[in-house]
């Protein structure tokens, strides 16, 4: 065990006593690669509108099929650009027909000669990989040094994948604390029966914590669903399981890994929360849920869809519970929790230390119509 | 006619000419029995969770079939009780399964040794009486010393007992002044036909004031619902009727009675509105109406639908204006209200007088996360 | 030409560089004649309530079938008077029954003295003409003297005219502005196909601006439902148009003209959008469309069905992208707009210097509660 004290890791910038941040408020680090779509979202020829924090993007499928993504608000009137039109390599506005290229530069506006085009619109570094829509909304000079998530076992064929996810109510360390303590399959027993986790310890870097487990069972037999996700009690009941479920929050991202004894990786979720709103109060799950197929494949195909209900009952148990949570965050004001689990402990911690920086609130200034402004062009 | 001017009454505290607190701004005094529920509402082996002024509150049913009350929400992470697992005389929490008992001590955590349990949480006195589930919601000491309400004629095998109520979106203070002035029946002429209400007299104590009605009808016959609820007039149309109507506000419930000529009573009301948001904008009324059985007292019961669908009717109405009062009180940010009638004013000054005192709105400080808070136990 | 640079026109009062108001919270001037309903919304011996910024106004005709127009706010309590009963030419509040005649003078209280009757409630001058009700929400002293706007074509038998309208919610000016830039036609290329529109100069005055188009059609062929609007293209596809369409801010109204080459006044729109909320966010428009019959004027009759399926789906087109624009200006705080278009930009220059002066938010006083005001009358 490598368990390093939340305490020792904290003590510099928070002296005993001293108040820290409401982790409720703190924002994601923008400097990170979020998936803001499924490739299947943004079609061939079309504009699909998405937000990251608060702020509209659009991802644009040319008609050659690549994607780029552009803030999505028209630099002329502030109209929402996925209402628009694909034009060849480039999108239209749908209202007086200003159009961007991928970089967001204006290269057209119908009725302004080519030498009197205006400023077009922020661009974001956009990466399509998996399936997935990669969108870095943070310092664009960053994301070539910053490599995009390894996603877990989606490219192995060794593996059987599930893609799943929808918007939750509430904000982004919720998802996390919420899959890193395992002592919450209580909220779960209708599926998975009386279990009990034993954390068997954990471990911290800078920017990632995880923590093991094993489960026994207390009372009843294994559901087949839970069978088909966490991989079939190898010792029957009552026994203590010699699987190893491991939790790993890799900011900004989560994985859960479940290992036989002999070290096969039976189960591999990779899972990241974008939040939607400008408070991030509300967040977009995507998730990838990779099963080692059996020897015998088909197996695995044929139970799929009970796999498909049952985490899709379990993901419902939690998008209740933390949305709950996010509501007596909203009406107490603050963050009460009063948490007992070390390890929970130190996953709010790093969500602190690795979140982004305190802001002032920006108040936006009205931009200056001056005599300049009102003065450039021909009718 | 014991008539206390209200003048006097009020001349201590608000001198001639000085402001007086807005009304629709004074909260209820928390120091009383409230009914939060129907007893039916509260299941064996089930939670229930309920609000007053804004206080999430779950009153639970255990499997022995006694109910107590808690604050809604567990201590461990705000997550509301209501959605946990009654265990035997106890509550469990749904998420990480902390239980607590009726006292709100929290007596057992899964992963915990019971000698590092945490605090619970908050309880409050809890009584269950005629159908309903009160709560005292204030000090709880003086909860001891403050005796239920009478419960009108609900007790009575003499009278018939209708219990009805709803959520309403208004001060619980534009419900009194509602009841209180008979001058309202305007409002149901369709239900009622022409009434002309006339104030015998009011009188007024420490914490209640009540006043007097006759009534007379101004054009057509009475409506059978109305016969059925107030009595069949007992002198025909056109003259007066001798039965009076006395309607009662004892801080803070409310009673309206109707007594024949002979001094019979032949319909007691008893009504409470509960406020429900922080504001307290928002009320949930319980009613208990009880009326007198005939000799032949199966026939009231043969018309009780009748009755049902007249009382519904009228509660219709005053829902409907109450709310549209409570709308202007919105817009307006103040209460523009230009009352003319002595017997409401004095109401509106008992209520101001028995409500809470004002509070500095309370901003909540954020809980200081410490070292020794992120210390405590093991893994 | 007779151009008028928006520079000189706002330069006394925005010295250069200076920043002006923002436009999307000037207030529309309230010294006008605003329709708040159509005719046959209000029905005899009925009351409609209506908003204007704000202000609720009922509208009543009474029996003899005159409409007058006052706050709907009873005196007493509040409510509002819409929900009354019209009692021959007065209106009795629905509550207690106070009731208010033409000039909003209370002129009964059931249960008070004709000597003791209270102040009454606000009136509105009020004119019905053309199927509309006019009202002056400003200064009435200014109402005698205010003319109301000429209504286009409506009254002239020539012209057939549908009347058209509905909730839009965004500030006023954002439809100004939409109807006035043509470039915009591209968001109607569905309905339209391809066309250009040329501006061919625009002129000013103190209070209004006007702007004159020509279009020539870029592809396709003219859709039969904008022959019917627009009138038939006169010279076949791709040569110019020697159709002249002049839109005009007369402010607060706005009209649309197409004229043929001989001077023909084929298509003559009046329309107006009146602000319904106080924050002015959201307006109800009223508008006359009047297409000048051809020969054989049964023709036109036969093709209205889809003159009003066209001008339907051009309005819901225009609707979407305006309620996007006022959104962009929720979210952003301040009019980000990037004009281009001198024609807009001096409209807007317009409407800003013709809108109500700005205003500190009033804060409403509650209204003091005295010693008089609790004592005035009988019980």
């Amino acid at each position: 065990m490598h368990a390093v004290s939340p305490v020792e890791s904290s003590t510099v910038e928070t002296p005993a006593g001293a108040p820290v941040r409401d982790l409720r408020r703190v924002h994601i680090h923008p400097d990170n690669w979020y998936p803001l779509a499924w490739s299947h979202e943004v079609k061939r020829g079309k504009a699909h509108g998405v937000r990251f924090a608060g702020e509209p993007i659009v991802l644009v499928r040319t008609e050659s099929g690549k994607v780029f993504a552009l803030e999505d608000r028209c630099a002329h009137r502030q109209v929402p650009l996925h209402g628009g039109v694909v034009d060849g390599e480039a999108i239209r506005c749908c209202y007086h027909g200003w159009t961007y290229d991928c970089t967001g530069r204006c290269i057209d506006v119908p009725y302004l000669g080519r030498e009197r085009l205006p400023n077009g619109v922020r661009s974001y570094p956009c990466r399509e990989v998996e399936g997935l829509i990669f969108v870095f909304p943070g310092k664009a000079e960053l994301a070539e040094t910053t490599p995009l998530p390894p996603l877990g076992s989606v490219a192995n064929r060794k593996y059987k994948t599930r893609r799943f996810g929808r918007e939750v109510a509430c904000h982004y360390s919720f998802m996390h604390e919420n899959l890193m303590d395992m002592n919450h399959q209580f909220l779960h027993r209708r599926q998975m029966g009386q279990m009990r986790a034993r954390s068997l310890g954990r471990r911290r870097g800078d920017d990632w914590v995880e923590v093991d487990y094993t489960f026994s069972r207390e009372a009843g037999q294994q559901p087949i669903g839970e069978a088909l996700v966490f991989g079939q009690s190898r010792q029957g009941t009552k026994k203590k399981h010699k699987d190893v479920m491991t939790i790993r929050t890799q900011y900004p991202y989560q994985t859960l890994q479940i290992r036989t004894s002999e070290g096969t990786l039976v189960m591999d979720l990779w899972i990241i929360y974008v939040p939607l709103d400008a408070e991030q109060r509300t967040n977009r799950t995507f998730g990838l849920l990779s099963v080692k197929r059996p020897k015998l494949g088909f197996l695995l195909d044929a139970a799929w869809p009970l796999l498909v209900w049952f985490t899709e009952r379990i993901f419902k148990e939690d998008r209740w519970i933390v949305e709950r949570e996010q509501e007596a965050h909203d009406a107490q004001g603050a963050d009460w929790n009063h948490e007992v689990f070390p390890v929970i402990n130190e996953l709010r911690d790093l969500l602190r230390q690795c979140g982004a920086p305190p802001v002032r609130r920006i108040v936006p200034i009205e931009p200056v119509e001056t005599e300049a402004a009102a003065q450039p062009c021909a009718s």
